[in-house]
């Protein structure tokens, strides 16, 4: 099952079922208005939505309308919880030694989450307006899932039924703020401003085979100011998959339905499949010849974020995103 | 004004307008049926809810309810922002100095705010359930604000008037966890469970003359175990006041209404006014004799977390919670 937000002037705007080609869409009232209520109240009404996609996909739905991507909000244009996790330790590894630092071994069994804002998401098409390019403006291209009501202390073996739905993710981080909130010792703050999702947002099921011991075993790609900058593959390199990263958010708090859990910036070891944001590719340049050269994003620069499946067809839509000054 | 949200079984609870000595209480479906309606849609509703709640402090609803702390969860029991502060540094000088650290001058210029955990608020009066005592289970009596839609990048000047509601928090921490969270260098998470709000929230004009500088010029009294701990003065030793810590939180991004932000915890230089927290006196006691001789909470160990006017009337309910062993 497919699913959307459109925008209608609401807070939480306007439920969408979309189809699985991504070519048809209708709003579904009698069930759920909101993407909130519906997973609100998700074992009663999942099964109606079923039914209706069902419908939509085989064309039996008379007044569906074409799908538009541009009409979008994030599926949860606000969330009452988004932990975002760092689960490909590689990355992780890679940060610490572009900076000299070792990494204490612990973090191939403990999983790194730090806790998002969750009030403001942008839209998948929305510019990502920041008041200084100082900031050191970056990308991270990431899956996220959202799940219903998870108990506390619930184990990994029994969080993946809780995992409902899959998006994309652009976790727009501001780099040059990091190493001042990190010595404070408080964890990041202004230095994550708000998270872009993509259009559409899936059930498990939706990704056949390629979901399988949560994880998604597909390449997320992204483009930057339109060239290809990485495909790594999100199954392969991930330390910490989604039910231990939920178990891991649930250790000492319950969890309630709708919230999004992140899986930080796909990474591969394998450098040839490239990176998920730029800061990446700057610990690369540094490890390498002793400085980075890429710069962070400039006003005016672009970052597109999709997934596709083996034939090619796109399985959320597009994150496509400008960063422009703020004008505030 | 002052407000309340009743457990009617639903998620976000029924919204209660409670009268200023809190003997009475009125749903006012015909405004908003919860908290975060109310709040999304503050500068409409907010003058007829004042004239009902005038009507209601001068005896002229004839069908009031009697007002009942026992029903009451957070005024929000799920939110969309909750960012705690660390405003009285004292508080956080105290920290450093216990384990012989220095504190960074910046911290009296720049705020410590931590990005906190808001889908799963546990109620006034709910017990605290822990898996274990050995997380090391402390209370953190603070104030928090409620505002509504705030822009990124407001000024300090500007932020006071977003401020709309007023409550005390019960700031629950696993102080063992957090050593082991803060080397990670993601800040809190699994440190800071579920907090518990007071049962009513006020707007600031109920404080008169205490509400200045955007700050609260009252004591806030704890009593653990039914003994007095901590009566420090909220007004005193604030180093960033509310509207600060508000510029704070939306240097980067923006706040949507019923984001909650909190003061941290309340900490007076005059040591006679006692602690808002467990960690405090141990702090006091390992500068003082070497070593900290209180134990964090133990199962069955009571907090009371309260605030008075002038007169002695309690101003937001209070806040009365048992920790108990997670049964799971």
């Amino acid at each position: 099952m497919k699913l959307a937000t459109y925008d209608n002037g609401r807070r939480d705007g306007q439920l969408m079922l979309v189809s699985k080609d991504l070519t048809k869409a209708m709003a579904v009232p009698a069930i759920a208005n909101t993407m909130q209520q519906l997973l609100d109240t998700w074992e009663l009404l999942q099964p109606q939505l079923q039914e209706l996609y069902e419908a939509l996909n085989t064309g039996l739905i008379d007044n569906a309308q074409a799908f538009d991507e541009m009409r979008c909000l994030s599926p949860l244009p606000r969330a009452y919880q988004w932990a975002d996790g760092s689960a490909y330790v590689n990355h992780v590894e890679l940060v610490r030694k572009a900076r000299g630092a070792q990494m204490p071994d612990t973090f191939w069994t403990d999983p790194l989450v730090y806790q998002g804002g969750s009030d403001c998401f942008i839209g998948p098409k929305a510019d990502i307006e920041m008041a200084s390019e100082a900031f050191g403006i970056d990308f991270e291209s990431e899956i996220a899932v959202i799940t219903d009501d998870v108990a506390m202390g619930v184990s990994a073996e029994d969080a993946e039924q809780h995992i409902k739905l899959l998006m994309l993710v652009n976790d727009v981080s501001l780099r040059n703020l990091i190493p001042g909130e990190l010595a404070k010792g408080f964890g990041f703050f202004q230095s994550k401003p708000s998270s872009a999702f993509s259009p559409v947002a899936v059930t498990p099921d939706e990704l056949g085979d390629k979901w399988l011991d949560s994880k998604v075993h597909l390449p997320l790609v992204t483009h930057f100011n339109g060239e290809l900058f990485g495909r790594p593959n999100a199954g392969v390199d991930m330390t910490f998959d989604f039910s231990q990263l939920v178990a891991h958010v649930a250790k000492t708090r319950p969890m309630a339905a709708g919230a999004i859990v992140g899986s930080g910036t796909i990474s591969n070891y394998d450098r040839s499949a490239g990176s998920s944001c730029l800061a990446e590719k700057r610990m690369l340049e540094t490890i390498e010849h002793g400085e980075a050269t890429t710069a962070f994003m400039h006003f005016g620069d672009t970052v597109r974020i999709e997934m596709f499946d083996e034939q090619d067809n796109s399985i959320f839509g597009s994150i496509d995103q400008k960063v422009v000054q703020y004008q505030g």
